[in-house]
């Protein structure tokens, strides 16, 4: 990953300043915990819905990894004295609703939705660590090592697209949904919470910040390109 | 874990007796893995079902511990050239059949039911580990790590029983269930597969294997004690 210049965030020396950093640094952590609590819960409930060993074992996988990430995450919030239970909570409700509005309706949605969603996760992941300290980036990095269960999903949901054409219509205006629900939640999340909406903005320029939604919308449209699907 | 005397399972000299073997540690391997991977499943969506983000997280913990130990199990299959997806077929209904039986009302229901089978299961691991060979005893050990999620699942267990004695009468007679359960489908599966009877009955005599299933009792007790209830 490119590195560009940053200032460690909870080492400032204005008090206020720090305050407002720890303030900020709660919230990205919050959100990243708890988004990885609720997307390892979410994969093991679709897990059960699907049929055959191998894809339920991905999914679980999966999940099995996204706690790792969360684990991870609540150890930086707890070296940094962060009270972790408050700093998950302001994202409770926002990720509930996500979840809730992107219920897969067959075992299928849940795999496209597990891959797309881990995937922006990772990404995201990946651009925010460039406006942390060190020690909370080498947390982030750590969880973003490529997980092995993804060229299975790649695979399943390939064969069931050969098998059944109209399936990729389906699931491509799917990828599509779930995108637009995530960024709607996550417009609603950074109209209530200043210290992160600061973080993102006050750590690059607009146009910068720009160029950071530019990528990950590319990034996702090459995830859905490996799937065979139209983004 | 105090070791008896004896016979690495997979070295014998005997080709037919070697090829028994095998088949004897496929059902035990497979029944291991599928086991600890819808146990990992059905944390999880009973964790979906538990209020409060520290049991939450407690139990999407032990979900990943479970899915850890699959891992872990799948892998000595492949190192011995046993098909694990065959291996773990014949248990698919069985487990099925004892997680739709015992499928919890409450989340509070779900937490004992993860803390009472994830304690039989372990002990279980712990006995039949002297019947095989020792790297796969290894691996079985590897997977009987006490984890640390289980005393947060004493404390709330308690705790909701002082704020509602009512409680406690419920999950005890819970308790039983879930054991019974067990048990009615470990006789099914032990009626239907030769191979695994053969093992754990050819291991040891039937006075031995008496004993065996009194250590588990008692075992299964001292959780039940543990949680403030009578098994």
């Amino acid at each position: 990953m490119d590195q560009t210049p940053e200032q460690p965030l909870v080492t400032g020396a204005d008090p206020q300043a720090e305050a407002t950093d720890l303030e900020a640094l709660a919230d990205l952590l919050g959100v990243l915990a708890y988004g990885s609590l609720t997307a390892s819960i979410r994969m093991c409930v679709d897990a059960d819905a699907a049929p055959g060993l191998s894809v339920k074992s991905a999914l679980v996988g999966l999940a099995a990894d996204e706690y790792r990430h969360y684990e991870a995450v609540i150890a930086r919030m707890v070296a940094l004295g962060i009270d972790h239970e408050a700093a998950m909570q302001p994202f409770v409700a926002p990720l509930a609703s996500y979840h809730e509005r992107t219920r897969p309706k067959t075992w299928l949605e849940g795999l496209v939705k597990a891959y797309v969603g881990e995937g922006i996760a990772k990404d995201f992941y990946g651009e925010v660590a460039k406006f942390v300290d060190a020690d909370t980036r080498a947390v982030i990095h750590a969880a973003l090592v490529r997980e092995r269960q993804e060229d299975l999903v790649v695979d399943v949901v390939r064969t069931a697209m050969k098998t059944d054409p109209q399936v990729s219509g389906r699931l491509a205006l799917w990828g599509r949904r779930l995108v637009g629900e995530a960024l709607s939640q996550a417009q609603a999340v950074a109209v209530e919470r200043d210290p992160l909406a600061m973080l993102l903005i006050g750590g690059a320029d607009l146009a910068e910040l720009g160029r950071m939604f530019g990528r990950l919308t590319d990034a996702h449209r090459a995830r859905m390109a490996r799937l065979g699907l139209d983004a």
